[in-house]
């Protein structure tokens, strides 16, 4: 059978899945990364994702797509990753050469939105911005149905400066969305505000959590209409409201995909207002076609976005 | 001989020129728009440009690109427009038909940043964002060597949000970088801080300049070293570099444009400034290979933007 394998390569773990060529998963395979052991170890790891998936001897592979931590260029060459031993490292030629098949390379996040955007539904929408929001903030754009890298960084959406004079952020900037939006900025301004001796439950469930937040406690809180709760998640709200309102105001996209953990845990609550306060900032009429989408990949994204890739790339050799 | 017209149609004049095949300017003719007479007497004056370019027989037209203020859909009609009263209308249709000739439209700034990229000498970068300083501040965008406008309206940098604690911005926002960095931005601070008691040489500028700064005497008071000078063109600095900064987290793009009124009149001054307060807040190595560039065109930006537009539709079809 004519199959796609999709990668998720990720700091801990690789993922990767078998699809058919109408996209349904036939079969899951999960390795550590090993990223201490270095570069050799990782590139093993990744033949094993690879050749489990291929016990198969009847399968015809037609394309690799996968993600990766990083900047990664010309859809072939990690330049550098966080938390993969690889730089300057051009992957595509190596799995080329070994299996054969087109190999296509992308940031992870950019290749989660991919296949966040094509499992969308919206095949008609074109120009898209989705923004995660996880424990830090990322972004990707696409452009014309096509993953808008610029010279390979485009994207670092979380590092947006909406408040100069504002706290200081894990890049050294201040006011970044990044600090007031993600996991680690919430923890935090939930850390401040009980020190400052705010009355909230809040305050008990960060010590059931074992001193870091979860988010479904967040939403208890929150749904308890708990004051403090409500005052930390309104906050994130504004600020995602300004970064979207200053995205939308730049783009003019058709679509706005909001993922990431603390989406996926709260983006019921936060989804509506985060819409309500991005509109109060964007340009007259300009948010009127604007479709406002939450991820459903969850942790399947990677390997989603990988399949599409490797089909996109597929259609055009 | 074989030529092109570039057209730009602002809110009170319309500038057009014939251009040879090789990019120059062979007659220039200039009409008011009459905007206030409505839609046809617009009409009429963009005809009488033409015509004006036109009366030499021996012209060989190939086609004809032009800017205007608003929202321009599909390279073709006005969605609506500030100060030229077409409302969705379909200029292109309007001119192909009278003239035969292949006709494009875009936005203003989007035109002439085209035409500012194309004049730039840097004919493989194709990634490019510009900022316009003038009266506002407006910007746009290409991607991959063609003007990206979304759904119509992208590109309103200039209400990016920068500061949402900050001064109130014409369009109703709280700290947009046009509130800072405009024109308008820089006479409401000298305005605010003479009426606060700053010494500054700025007080008799301003009233010799009949209470409108002008651009010249801002630099004559910053070259003398005047305080409160500095301060202000060091907080526009700020402000563009924040913006720019996010633009380039954003885009990660091949080269950034700065143009409009008062970069022409300021450049110089603040360029340095500007790219250094831009690249602190920058993610590691994003700013290595974004070359900086200040416009050249200055009025006929938005001509040599038709006549480049013309041209790239012309190799299209």
């Amino acid at each position: 059978m004519k199959a796609y394998i999709g990668l998720d390569i990720g700091g801990t773990k690789i993922l990767g899945a078998l699809f058919d060529e109408y996209g349904k998963i036939i079969k899951r395979v999960k390795k550590k990364t090993k990223a201490a052991k270095g570069t050799e170890t990782v590139l093993l790891q990744i033949f094993k994702v690879i050749d489990g998936l291929l016990e198969d001897e009847e399968i015809h592979l037609l394309g690799i797509g996968a993600g990766c931590p990083g900047f990664v260029k010309d859809y072939s060459t990690v330049v550098f990753s966080p938390n993969i031993p690889f730089v300057d490292y051009d992957l595509a030629a190596i799995i080329k050469a070994k299996y054969n098949v087109p190999f296509v390379l992308g940031n992870d996040v950019n290749v989660a939105m991919f296949g966040e955007w094509n499992s969308s539904g919206f095949s008609d929408v074109n120009d898209v911005i989705s923004i995660f929001v996880g424990t830090g903030v990322g972004g990707g754009i696409i452009i014309d149905g096509k993953i808008y890298v610029g010279q390979g960084g485009a994207g670092e959406i979380g590092h947006m400066i909406v408040n100069p004079n504002g706290i200081i952020c894990g890049c050294g900037s201040h006011g970044c969305l990044e600090a007031y939006a993600s996991k680690t900025g919430i923890q935090k301004s939930i850390v401040a505000g009980i020190r400052k001796g705010r009355k909230t439950v809040l305050k008990e469930y960060l010590e059931a959590d074992g001193d870091v937040i979860k988010s479904s406690s967040l939403r208890r809180a929150y749904e308890a209409n708990d004051e403090f709760a409500v005052e930390v998640i309104d906050g994130v709200a504004f600020y995602l409201g300004i970064g979207i309102s200053n995205l939308v105001n730049i783009f003019h996209p058709e679509m706005v995909i909001l993922g990431g953990g603390v989406m996926e845990s709260l983006g019921e609550e936060l989804l509506p207002i985060v819409i309500k306060e991005s509109k109060k900032y964007v340009m007259p009429g300009m948010m009127n076609n604007v479709k406002f989408q939450l991820s459903k990949l969850s942790d399947d994204a990677g390997i989603v976005g990988g399949y599409y890739l490797a089909k996109a790339i597929e259609c055009k050799s």
